[in-house]
């Protein structure tokens, strides 16, 4: 008996499976779901990973295992018995797929996330493991099922992704361990690598570009703030969620301790966001305009013009790099 | 006996040592250098690194493991037996120090290139390891020499630079093992990722986003060449040496298969960088412009204006992905 000896029982006494994932996908969710699926298939069970959203772009070509029996569907073939949803820690993720994983006999939640709620028959849920794809590889195991290539390639990038190529803080020795277990099973990380990290649309090439030669430098170059509109979005065929990096890509100058990032919405506002990557509290920049956050990592939305709203957020940036002066992290 | 067992010898007998890499350092080169030197003077010997040229910027911060007695030196302040050349297959890149090296009674070469010459006692090279990083490791282990945190980084450093963060082709289940092996440690891989990746100088940034904003799409989305002048060079601050990973900027893009980037010398002509992610030969390319390297990534020296080296390097291309349409690799 260990944890998984119930949800193996489960597994071996069904025929009809479906998996499910979280929406919004990431490489975690599609790699868990997909290595399992493929398992599931080898060990003769009929199986499917059913979605309600699109699988990105840049993981779209984890989407060819079987062109003649796809993996990922939008509508179930037949009616499983079995749910496994994997990566998610909360049912309203799979929405819209709740009916069916109701209409299921039995249901089982394999995670790493902290559970808003337990709605599972059976659940091995590890908010310690860096990726559902080590609790996978576990299951795998377990299930005493063979692995081969594209089931490697699948938990190789659910590891890789969830840990940002092994350099977050969640990164751990199993990690490692277990990435040197799947290669010898051919995987090509290199490959991978290249494919999720190194291939971006134009447009996202030109978005990046856009808000270095946009950026205003501030308080000694300890801060930078820049920013797009709808109409530059258009312009440059750029899409609103490759914003999402923006940030990220200010917070590499070596200089700043503060970034601020402001997006228009649709509606003229603006969206912001706020890191500190020193001892400056942008919760405390975020709260001054209405937002709310985190010390680190803040955000909030403004009503205001473009032009007064970089000046308010270097204002109360500013405010907040003197205020550190003389001991930070108090508000 | 093993392969160590001459250099554990050598290395028991002698009080005085010098370790020196080659010039032009990288991760793999200090991480080795410091690990070593740290874990000699742990076992009490004499040990500095000795350098000829410094330590880039982007590695700075591996340089402050002791104020009080530098690793890092560029005059022996001793007259050392025994020397140590780590990461270093070829003599002429220890150029300025061969006075030193030759002065040492034995002489030890631990290293993953290809040989030029054997030019010590005793060597353990071994082209097929990751990082000399990892033979450090190996070397340490056998020494029976303790391992603390900041010889734990310094390895991991090694093992990360050289492999791209786990993700070049050169990467080995045996990186990874070493890798969870050394979080026994304490190391800390999101602070060091972050300082390695994720720390750019402004002029930096405004370079990379200065070569997509000037950057020109042809041949259908399926080539792209950019350039940067020494004017430009020097408004937005940059230095040459920052210019090398700019080709790998323009190679992200995911309709790109060729790719180009012409930099300006001092006098005027262009250094040529050419990739290829497809099965386009940019070898053909290059020679046509009197260069040449290999058939994924060449490169040549161009004398023309800017405007007509664009357009030449723009019309091989476009007459290589031509011939390319009917069988590509052979010139």
């Amino acid at each position: 008996m260990n944890k998984w000896t119930e949800i193996v029982k489960l597994i071996n006494e069904s025929e009809d499976i479906v998996i499910m994932t979280h929406t919004n996908m990431d490489g975690d969710a599609i790699g868990s779901a997909s290595a399992l699926c493929h398992v599931l298939r080898m060990l003769g069970k009929r199986c499917v990973i059913l979605l309600e959203d699109d699988i990105p772009g840049y993981l779209k070509f984890m989407h060819d295992h079987s062109s003649k029996d796809p993996f990922f569907v939008f509508e179930m073939p037949y009616q499983p018995q079995l749910a496994i949803v994997v990566d998610c820690g909360d049912a309203s993720r799979i929405e819209k797929r709740l009916d069916v994983y109701q209409s299921c006999a039995k249901k089982i939640v394999v995670d790493h996330h902290v559970q808003e709620e337990d709605f599972a028959d059976c659940s091995v849920v590890d908010p310690a493991a860096s990726a559902t794809g080590l609790l996978v590889y576990e299951l795998i195991n377990e299930l005493g099922a063979p692995i081969n290539k594209e089931i490697a390639e699948d938990l190789y990038i659910a590891i890789m992704t969830d840990t940002g190529c092994f350099r977050y803080s969640n990164t751990t020795a199993q990690c490692h361990l277990v990435a040197a277990e799947l290669y010898k099973y051919g995987i090509e990380p290199e490959r991978l690598g290249t494919l999720i990290y190194d291939t971006l649309p134009l447009s996202q090439m030109k978005l990046e570009s856009l808000i270095v030669e946009w950026m205003q430098m501030f308080a000694g170059d300890r801060a930078v703030i820049s920013y797009v509109t709808q109409d530059k979005l258009k312009e440059i065929g750029a899409t609103y969620d490759m914003t999402g990096g923006c940030i990220d890509v200010l917070r590499k100058i070596d200089s700043v301790e503060v970034c601020a990032f402001l997006k228009e919405h649709e509606d003229g506002s603006f969206k912001l966001s706020l890191r500190s990557k020193g001892t400056a509290s942008v919760l405390n920049v975020a709260k001054a305009v209405g937002g709310g956050g985190h010390v680190k990592a803040a955000g909030g939305t403004i009503r205001l013009p473009l032009s007064d709203a970089l000046a308010l957020v270097k204002e109360e940036i500013e405010k907040e790099l003197k205020r550190c002066e003389n001991g930070c992290f108090e508000a």
